[in-house]
């Protein structure tokens, strides 16, 4: 592995942020996390707030590793200004983030460029250069969880677009008529295949008394319907918990077929929490994808897990850091 | 306009052939077609004798100009083997064209390199390089007709997969549990807003009473109801099939939203025989990205007609030609 620099890897959530220092090796498609730490979320506290402590535990890390990262990439929830380095809308991150310059603030303190992205379109291109989409050179990603992200990578080059936003699998309408999702427009796949759907159409299940494994797993309480013990309840025998899966999972399908039909990937990446529900997701969206796309052939078309868990986001933004100094990872930036 | 060299285009479809040649600058965006020529459907007769016809309207095409095509580029409608220079499946074309070894045989004819493209991915290539989308680097484009075919060019490159068939973005589901697609799939697209999914829907308005105008323009006859008279029924005051066609426009305008969130490209483009009917369309595709995208700012992303008309297949070809023989337009290839 030829490491050229120490780099910085920011991923700013909710409920928690991560740093690490690290190296990467794009062209081995390889990565080492020397450092990291977690810090509290990036929450309540107002944005000045988190950005201090960022910036504190950075350089913490940069003092026991012996060498400050060269450059720092930060994955931010939502939408960002990649040139400017501001944040301009993280809709589920409460603490005021919008028009927040983070990359002037945190460079002046850690003394280094600090390059911003959005967090999936990080997590895709660490599982484009390092995780399942190695050897790839067209793909796609969807984070299923709480939302439901994305972000694609055609001819070896992670898309973008002007404002960054290209990618966004997860609002796709599938389902014209369908239920209003958190962007404000109706029959999104985040609206009908995200974590709290699949939670909504257990509860549905559970008052209607359809589902009685899903009923001893949660003890009766709606508080405690989510997508795993969707998953668990199928597992355990429910056949109504399996058939709403089975449904949800083709809506997914249907969203993973326009991208097939669109780009002809060679891989599509399911990640985030719902990707744990394992078989009866994977299944249903490979035979949506071979039902629904009839116009040539798509047995080429792998879809397959996410390899690098959590860390997809880190990795992806020290690819990033690393591709914005110049590194050479060829990406696309047309943004400017 | 710097001329590299003359080249051949071939547009096959079933209704008539094109014959062309020209010289293309793709750096400025300009082609010129120096002599041309249209040629009876690549119909009935079998492939052999349509082959024939090209080779021998092309010879003469040389003989007029004084000088052979440096290469030719036959856009073909359906499913082609780029490298193989092989057609696969054009559904719509009579005369048994499945697996027919076209460059292998037009170039022995011709003595020159033949190179094969899809129909709609070469009216992409020439849309992009001459017509609507010069001066842009990521568009779409849909041919809105019999069927609706498509085409993406994303960072300047027209993106083809590994079998030539990416872009093929009348075959998005826009309408899970609609009707049954030609190509065996069920909601496309192409289903619920080609001509003649427009027509049907204007002949259920005509059976049931409710298009007046439409009655008296088709003379009651349902035969006689198309995309083009139903446009002219709105425009005469028929209030149900203005609606129609809204509804239709909403559908197209779904399948352009998706391509929006997917790649957030600079430019849609609307072409084909349904293209012409204008606003109800354009206004509908408009509205519905501003309805359905809100997960970032759209302004950005024009829709706008095609500007080539029929010669856009021409000019791709012609520029597929060129491009194939090193010309240097980076086109993307990864068709290998």
């Amino acid at each position: 592995m030829t490491i050229e620099a120490l780099h910085g890897a920011v991923d700013l959530g909710g409920s928690h942020v991560g740093l690490a220092l690290g190296v990467v090796d794009a062209a081995a498609g390889e990565f080492r996390l020397v450092a990291r730490r977690d810090l509290e979320g990036g929450g309540y506290d107002g944005w000045q707030t988190v950005l201090d402590r960022i910036a504190e535990g950075m350089l913490e890390l940069a003092r026991e590793v012996g060498e400050p990262p060269a450059a720092i990439g930060v994955g931010c929830p939502g939408w960002v200004d990649l040139e400017q380095g501001e944040t301009r809308f993280l809709p589920n991150l409460p603490g005021q983030w919008r028009d927040v310059p983070v990359a002037r603030l945190l460079g002046e303190r850690l003394e280094a460029p600090v390059h911003l992205l959005n967090d999936v379109r990080a997590a895709t291109l660490g599982e484009f250069t390092f995780g399942a989409g190695r050897g790839t050179s067209t793909m796609a990603l969807f984070a299923l969880g709480t939302g439901i992200g994305g972000g694609v990578v055609v001819d070896g080059r992670l898309r973008l677009g002007p404002l960054g936003s290209a990618g966004e699998l997860g609002h796709q309408i599938v389902d014209p008529g369908g239920p209003l999702c958190g962007c404000g427009a109706r029959g999104c796949l985040e609206a009908v295949a995200s974590g709290p759907a699949i939670a909504a159409a257990g509860v549905r299940l559970l008052r209607s008394g359809q589902a009685p494994a899903l009923f001893d797993l949660s003890a009766g309480d709606a508080g405690r319907v989510t997508a795993e013990t969707m998953g668990e309840a199928a597992a355990a025998g429910d056949e109504a918990v399996t058939k709403e899966l089975e449904r949800i999972a083709g809506l997914v399908g249907i969203a993973a077929a326009n991208v097939v039909v669109t780009l002809h990937p060679e891989l599509i990446v399911l990640g985030g929490g719902v990707a744990g529900l394992g078989d009866v997701l994977f299944d249903g969206v490979r035979r949506t994808i071979a039902d629904r796309v009839r116009v040539f052939p798509t047995d080429g078309v792998r879809v397959e897990p996410a390899a690098l868990g959590t860390d997809a986001g880190l990795a992806g933004v020290l690819a990033w850091a690393a591709s914005r100094r110049g590194a050479g990872l060829g990406l696309h930036r047309d943004h400017g």
